[in-house]
């Protein structure tokens, strides 16, 4: 029988330390299967390089951790006591110099509560190479990625149907929000944009209550949905009654840097590769002043992890990574325009998870 | 005119550092009024006891971080240089010996770009102190959180109605979901808890896809709405078909310490006394063996935040705190019961913004 831990245990002797810890979060859920909150009460789990691991684990979650059958020794605290009492019980059971964390996910008072329990240990962050273990992903996994892209691709369907110019974007938000629950969304992947007109041109601008789409106006909607534990990561922007010459015109040329990205990604190729190729296109435009982002990012159980999609980046791509392919380009107070697709790297080349047409669409 | 930064500098002077550092998240967002994204890119206010704030903004950002209003220096930073050099830029800038951060916000990856840039900073967790801040709601607080309490209520009732023996908790959880939405909120204050028959006895139980909800089983629905950037928390426990003299008995109690708990809170009181009155009910009962939690927690732009409701909490309650009152009572592989509402503490007791009917329900 495999060891669950055997590769995370790996990791910690790559790095040189006695221990790895996790907290919930997207490595803790791959491994168990399970969530569990990331909220004032620390749950973490410490798995040394030898021997069995350990867990600190709010007595009111005890039997919810249950579930995740967990061998080794647990320390549980209730509120009343609070939790340093179970970091200094393990300290003495485990009595570690050093230990990799998840630097993007565990928060601070994680950080001081091992600090405080073991003066000394030197504390590194382990982030890259822990979550490095999620690139590469299972059959499972792309299976219920493009669950989540299917609804994700429902749900933009029916709000584009519904669309009316004089709508505010927070309207919008709300048809797109309520169409994915039907689909079968577990929940946003992320708090969905929702921009129109200048705003289009702010890369994570969110709806607003008293913005009304006008005629002529950019609509940039980018949202994703989360099922069975990943997500999908969608942006259309369409044109609300009529599209001018220049709205063709930036649409076209991010459509064709869009599609240069699909041709350039396949396995053995570098995330520099195809952020290259991408942005070149874009760079060869008449619009080359409005780049403002890299060509995509990493997901998978995150919206946005490894491998980022951009220059300088030189990590190889391999079978089995999905990203996001997304290039936009932004003018300020005037309008912004992105397409995005998630795609899954395959030995040949790349198949792309999202299927909603990508030729400019007027609405309304 | 009043200084915006003022209550925070007060903090930070209180704490005995140089300057406070605020990433998104609740604090951020009461301060401007806007969230942003919490995730791979760092951006961080600093806020020196004295003199201007600096700010490390990801370029991709800058537009949206424009409309905070923000006046001070501002050290951007791009993906393909790393996030590294604008902490060091920040360094030299703001020469800080010490910091206060909120610990239970901040990821450890900041805290080690903080490290890395300003060698010997002392880092302190201010969490309590920052957030402490948020304890009194204004009055645009409270009408947000009546708005969301509302919102749930709404979407509770809906789903209550269409609840049958034979579905499963994924199903029920859809329905509510669907229904919230509707109903108009934002997003889940939380990732619900839908919970029938066992599972009802582990207090922070997701619903399971696998699960159908039997005759006479438990039915324990916990969740709430965001809107207007805050949130409502509500927990009601129904009966399928039928319920049991067991299930009479156990749910007179716990709506008895419920309403205990509504009648002890008022200005003036502690957090103790409260909890106190509630958990004493429940232990004078034949169920005492079945307290597994504290009476409650606040809440606003956070589902948890303080003041804990809880023994041991000597905090005083003031005019203008909102928490819940849940008392609950769960049988290891029985059932649970918790009945959940929100109140704000008032200067001669308590209102309660919940008002949902509370008592015993049989559904389907």
């Amino acid at each position: 029988m495999t060891d669950r831990y055997g590769e995370l245990k790996s990791v910690a002797k790559a790095l040189g330390v006695d221990a790895l810890a996790l907290v919930p979060g997207p490595n803790f859920e791959r491994l168990y299967g399970r969530r569990f909150m990331s909220n004032e009460r620390p749950l973490v789990v410490v798995i040394p390089t030898e021997g069995v691991p350990a867990a600190i684990v709010p007595n009111l979650e005890l039997r919810s951790f249950d579930l995740v059958d967990f061998e080794g020794a647990v320390f549980d605290w209730r509120d009343q006591d609070g939790y340093q009492r179970a970091f200094d019980a393990l300290a003495d059971h485990m009595p570690l110099t050093s230990l990799a964390v998840e630097g993007q996910v565990m928060r601070v008072f994680i950080h001081h509560a091992f600090a405080a329990a073991l003066p000394g240990l030197r504390i590194v962050d382990g982030e890259h190479e822990i979550s490095g273990l999620r690139l590469i992903k299972s059959p499972e996994e792309i299976a219920a990625i493009e669950h989540a892209v299917r609804i994700a691709e429902t749900a933009l369907g029916e709000t584009l149907g519904a669309v009316r110019a004089g709508m505010t974007e927070k309207e919008v938000e709300a048809l797109l929000t309520q169409a994915l629950f039907r689909a079968g969304a577990e929940e946003h992947a992320f708090s969905p944009l929702v921009a129109s007109g200048a705003h289009s041109a702010r890369p994570h601008a969110h709806a607003r209550a008293d913005a009304h789409i006008a005629e002529g106006d950019a609509l940039l909607i980018d949202f994703g949905a989360r099922a069975d534990g990943l997500v999908s990561d969608i942006t259309r922007t369409v044109f609300v009654g009529h599209a001018t010459d220049e709205a063709h015109a930036v649409y076209d040329t991010v459509l064709s840097a869009n599609e240069t990205g699909h041709a350039a990604t396949r396995a053995g190729t570098t995330a520099h590769d195809v952020d290259d190729a991408v942005i070149s296109v874009l760079e060869a435009s008449p619009f080359a002043d409005r780049i403002r982002t890299k060509t995509g990012h990493g997901m998978g159980r995150e919206v946005h992890e490894a491998p980022y999609i951009m220059r300088g980046n030189h990590q190889p791509l391999e079978a089995g990574m999905v990203f996001t392919i997304e290039p936009g380009l932004y003018k300020i107070d005037g309008f912004g325009v992105r397409i995005e697709d998630d795609v899954l790297v395959t030995e040949t080349g790349c198949r792309s998870l999202t299927s909603f047409p990508k030729q400019l669409q007027v609405v309304g």
